[in-house]
């Protein structure tokens, strides 16, 4: 088994390969103050993704990248098949002719599909679409497939790619016409059964973020104006950038009812009444490669990425320190054997360990060059630290310093990863938490946003006054105090929150809009959003 | 959680649901005498796939054929891993633009090609390709990223989707016009170290046929007029189906050579002249879920699918027996929470196990339905059983009937589930290795095809000669003596088998091919094949 450092970090260091003392070309901007170009930045820099200069709006996933999201598949895959949903793998293909059956769900995507229209050199007689989601190639054969209540529950999963031709300016993981998600379809006898899962569900998705990505989310449903087409309620989990105070939407689990069934005519023999139909209560929720572009966003610093442990490639770097000219040979030799020796003792305790040999940096540089990549901890060795047996340690998230004697390395490195990832769910949840304003002001809610929070408010749930409301929450674009941009669109809703707060008296409240006249109907997370 | 019957179980019985001694509707013609209407029936029967009415060429996984793959990609990925090979995720498209930068390659696969030519109800100014392999989607971002020799080796995998929109007949897993596969694609700095990369990955494609499906291959390596368009050489497993006596490629990993280096300018600074370039070298290597469809045509007999046990998402289906309307019911309820137990204990002893209790349908329905899907072991259990501690079994392979004493079932069945692996297994090779016959005498080698075998003879390896040995064998479709057709197709040459038999005399042993004037360079084997 071949050891060797990740494509990614020779490449990027090769640009300064004959500057003996280069200088790392770390992120050129702030996070606070342009966190587009930022992120921009920082996804190519820790080689996350690579633009796919071909095509617009498609990125090329780099095994960083990857192994977030295949940590993210591998809890998600096993959490649900043991609720007994079983893998499929549909075509990637609609046909024109099935689409024109249910225009109803497909208006929504009709303008990002990407047409097959030849094979070869030949026109095909019906042109195919790629999928932009399955619900049409899916659920003619769930008709076919569930034929009496003793074929419910079907739960099927499939994990692939989709594609949506955004007209829309494209950013890595965020927006992308081809996606990498999982979506779930499954057909319940009751609207009870149906629910239950769909919260189940919304859990798994809240404990990717909270648990893998240590991204905190508020739980909630989607308002009538923002749930799934097609859906007959959403519900979501919702993350938060402090960076621009603007919400995002993190994964949705949608109750879709009986429209499909009705729609494509999924029924059964009603169990408790011998000859009259029911029409199944159908579910679908997914999660994509989005979730990435949040964490990145929610943890990433100036310096670059900042990877929550759980999901990081390389969760450690060994870097030798103190070796120079004047170093022996045989002691540079023998230094460098201790260290193989310390990743062996890691790689044991199950820490993904790499440590970075390469001759002709500084210390300095593969520093930078990692905590731009984001890994979670950095172990010092030098030969000082090798006399008093220790290693200096560097946190990636906080930049605290410590050390740790050799011989509990395996136990105080796995506890401090731990702690790193505690941490940084910590700090995002206590952001977040700050930046959630529950407001009975209306005055107040333009200068929250603009000072970059979201706010809950009493709220109406009207589509109307939900479209108004994004109307009035418009602003110029305008600079704070520091000579920041602020975005001056509209808020939108960004959820129903679940935990509701205190303090609306029913029949008594009314919704926060000025210009409505109804009750409030609940508390109503709004906010500037992706 | 939530346990269940498999939908698909469920779902084929409801067609008899109404009576009560319903006989199932299975496998409809023999294997040995249609082998091509046996195996449309037995993947749709077993519940493999589902073939997408829409749009021809395309197939739906389901369930059971899906955890093959999974079983086949978890082996893969951890190998692969351990070797250093990391995972990405590239563009499902090509652009027109970069295809037309290197046309010799992709001039193969240009018939098949998906097109893209509108997003939405506007044209694209570029049409845009579905990737039918990713050479030309990777490689330039290769060159931009291997700028050292300290960037090799760069060794990415992906499990993706591809496209290519055959002409031919389709068949489900074998010929279908998307097919899920990994491709990998890798660079060196040398032709050494690449020659031993392609055959670890050859030798990790035969143990996935070996061990996982228990199908037999030969390793070898492909001709000249059959390898990889583009390869330097290509390496193969090459397997064999006994029903029609066609041989069927298992899965090829190729030395590119510096063919594409060369192409797409990947070079190095050699590291040993200063200021001299090195093209790298580069390899490819794919396995497609068309090894599926070679486990079903190995193993399969006229009662439907045999699974390998390691491959079998049910490994053991347990069927209570022997009660009846007299049976009184808290007998019954006895009997049943009994067979929970045993269930309960296989599922510790990590066994895939099912129970059968549906009601309705008859013991012998139930032995029909699972024997046509497949599952490796079927244990009875009845109330004599019950009484004398024991259960039946019956293997899916054999037939062969047994016992087991209930307090060995968690040693027995894991053991006899390994027994019905290997036998399969020892089977399948026998069969091969007496169908594979080492000819010298050129009049022997069409009767031997037409009693389907495959042959190994000493052959010049010319490009012409292949050509015309296949016009030497073409015969007229015919009928055996028990009045089955037989496929009078031309044999090609399936590979120059690594472990080459003894009686090949340098200088001296001519090709067989009667019009040839040359001689033999090795052993080759040749057959009809898929």
């Amino acid at each position: 088994m071949q050891k060797q450092l990740p494509i990614s970090v020779k490449a990027n260091a090769m640009a300064d390969s004959k500057n003996k003392a280069a200088k790392l070309v770390g992120i050129t901007v702030p996070k606070e103050t342009n966190c587009g170009q930022w992120y921009v930045e920082v996804v190519q820099k820790a080689e996350l993704v690579e633009y796919y200069s071909e095509i617009s709006g498609f990125y090329i996933l780099r095994p960083p990248a990857m192994h977030v999201w295949n940590s993210i598949k591998k809890f998600f895959q096993s959490n649900i098949e043991n609720m007994g949903v079983q893998e499929a793998s549909f075509p990637m293909f609609l046909s024109a002719t099935s689409l024109a059956k249910e225009k109803e769900h497909v208006e929504g995507f009709a303008p990002e599909l990407a047409w097959v229209t030849k094979a070869g050199d030949k026109d095909l007689e019906v042109p195919v679409a790629v999928r932009p989601t399955s619900e049409a190639v899916m659920y003619p054969y769930y008709a076919k497939w569930i034929r009496s209540h003793r074929d419910l529950p079907l739960r099927l999963n499939q994990w692939n790619n989709v594609v949506r031709w955004e007209a829309k300016q494209t950013t890595p993981f965020l927006r992308a016409r081809e996606f990498l998600w999982q979506e779930g379809h499954t057909a319940h006898l009751t609207e009870e059964l149906a629910s239950k899962e769909v919260l189940e569900i919304l859990e798994l998705y809240a404990a990717i973020f909270e648990k893998l990505l240590a991204v905190p989310v508020v739980r909630g449903k989607k308002t009538e104006a923002e749930k799934f087409a097609g859906a007959s309620w959403t519900s979501t989990c919702e993350a938060f950038v402090p960076a621009n105070g603007r919400g995002i939407q993190g994964a949705t689990s949608h109750a879709l009812g009986q429209n499909f069934s009705k729609m494509f005519g999924i029924t059964v023999e009603d169990p408790e009444k011998k000859g009259e139909h029911i029409n199944v209560w159908q579910n679908s929720w997914g999660l994509s490669t989005r979730v990435i572009g949040v964490m990145i966003m929610v943890h990433g610093d100036d310096k670059g990425l900042v990877l929550p442990p759980r999901v990081a490639n390389i969760q450690a770097v060994i870097i030798p320190v103190g070796l120079n000219a004047k170093t022996k040979p045989e002691e540079r030799t023998k230094h460098m054997e201790k260290i193989q020796e310390l990743k062996a003792t890691l790689q044991e305790a199950g820490v993904r360990i790499q440590v970075d040999d390469r001759e002709g940096y500084t210390p300095g540089f593969k520093f930078s060059d990692w905590e731009m990549r984001g890994v979670p901890l950095r172990l010092e060795f030098g030969l000082r630290d090798a006399a008093a047996s220790i290693v200096a340690t560097s946190r990636r998230d906080t930049g605290e310093k410590g050390t740790i004697p050799l011989a509990e390395l395996a136990t105080q490195v796995p506890a401090l990863l731990e702690k790193i990832q505690e941490d940084l769910y910590t700090k995002a949840a206590a952001t977040y938490e700050s930046r959630r304003l529950k407001l009975t002001e209306w005055d107040r809610v333009v200068p929250a946003l603009d000072s970059r929070n979201v706010v809950i408010i009493p709220f109406c749930e009207g589509i109307k006054c939900e479209d108004r409301i994004k109307e009035l929450t418009r602003s110029e674009d305008q600079e704070d105090e520091q000579g920041r941009k602020m975005p001056g669109m509209g808020m939108k809703s960004l959820c129903i929150p679940f935990a509701q707060p205190d303090g609306l008296v029913a029949g008594e409240t009314k919704c926060l809009n000025p210009e409505c006249q109804e009750l409030a109907k609940s508390w109503t997370m709004f906010g500037r959003s992706y």
